[in-house]
């Protein structure tokens, strides 16, 4: 039973990402780079983009917002003048812990792809299922708060080991908490030795501008060049 | 298509729900209570349970620690001399993102069931799933950091409208945070009207003793007697 689960799982993952890849073919021929976003709830993806994303020289960004429920994350994007589409995980009881292919397939149509050069699909904020399920972008980006503790990477490891820049967040907040940043980076190196990573606080500004020059730069490149 | 997957989500939910009435019959028949604690990653579960597992007047605790991978919050609690037994959700790729009914049954013979009053069983950090599975619990209690955000319970109603207590966790932090407790309460109460909520951090201690006594009186009553 335990080895037909594990199979189960396993063709449910090969059909997602049979559907990324024609996510990602649909992206590259509008010329659209993707960044999924994730973290666990409350860490700031939210407030990290509406710190950036209106600004990003010389490139339009647009932004997929998914919720198990609600829109209070897109209507303060929206408050920024960026195109910003709604995608909700809730057809039935409780709702979905993560977006996959098929929902981001079901919005493409909604998204102004012609108007845009940059897609950040924020993600439902979870460490486990959402790193488990492609949906089509170039780059995973994931932030973690300096509130939740030093050993995450070691405790949500498939997180921290498939993302491609690590945004530390709240870092305003160090003075006030017994959290060690080394032993954080320590355990980062564990499970993703080098993975870039940025010290920042959406909440001061501190780090911002860094994390701006970098989504900057990677929709600068073509889709085509961007890590797979 | 639509209407076969939310019968199959609804069919598994009732398979789960009737192993965790057995779970419960069972923890009965050992007098013991229990509780599914539940949070998001890094609000404070255990750091909670420090404070208070090892001396609960009067009451024997016992904890099940579920997560993804690893036992480091196995390891913190079990420094206590109480009682605890791990549980991982990582037999394939990626690793469940929540407990269910038929994995803390395959626990059940590892529980010391018989040296306990109560048993605590600390799920995997995540604001959506676990709050649809039953275990067999008596009570839910789960935990919310101040630095997540006043909007969590509009995003994530479910898990705040099942459970039995609120712990509203790190408000040591309150003086450094743009966060409008009223205004958290006034979300809660839209989505849980007077649900119990206690205001304190694991960090200081404020606030700890009336989690202590919470438990206390949970355990002296008789489990048959507990909330459904």
């Amino acid at each position: 039973m335990h080895r037909t689960k594990v199979r189960i799982v396993e063709d449910a993952l090969d059909a997602n990402n049979t559907i990324a890849r024609a996510n990602r073919a649909d992206f590259d021929r509008a010329g659209v780079t993707v960044v999924n976003l994730m973290s666990a709830p409350g860490a700031g993806k939210t407030s990290l983009l509406e710190r950036v994303a209106g600004e990003v020289p010389g490139v339009r960004v647009g932004v997929l917002e998914g919720d198990v429920q609600g829109s209070i994350d897109a209507e303060r994007l929206a408050a920024l003048h960026i195109p910003v589409t709604q995608l909700n995980t809730d057809p039935s009881f409780g709702g979905e812990c993560h977006l996959d292919a098929n929902m981001v397939r079901s919005a493409l149509a909604a998204l102004p792809l012609a108007e845009i050069d940059l897609l950040v699909i924020e993600n439902v904020g979870n460490l486990v299922c959402p790193a488990e399920f492609r949906v089509g972008e170039d780059v995973r980006v994931m932030v973690s708060s300096v509130t939740e503790g030093e050993d995450k990477p070691l405790k949500y490891p498939l997180m921290f080991r498939t993302c491609d820049l690590v945004l530390v967040n709240k870092i305003d907040l160090l003075a006030h908490l017994d959290y060690d940043l080394d032993r954080f980076l320590y355990n980062l190196d564990q499970v993703h030795p080098d993975v870039p990573r940025m010290l920042l606080s959406a909440r001061t500004g501190e780090g911002v501008e860094a994390w701006r020059e970098w989504l900057a730069d990677l929709a600068l490149r073509s889709p085509q060049g961007a890590p797979a």
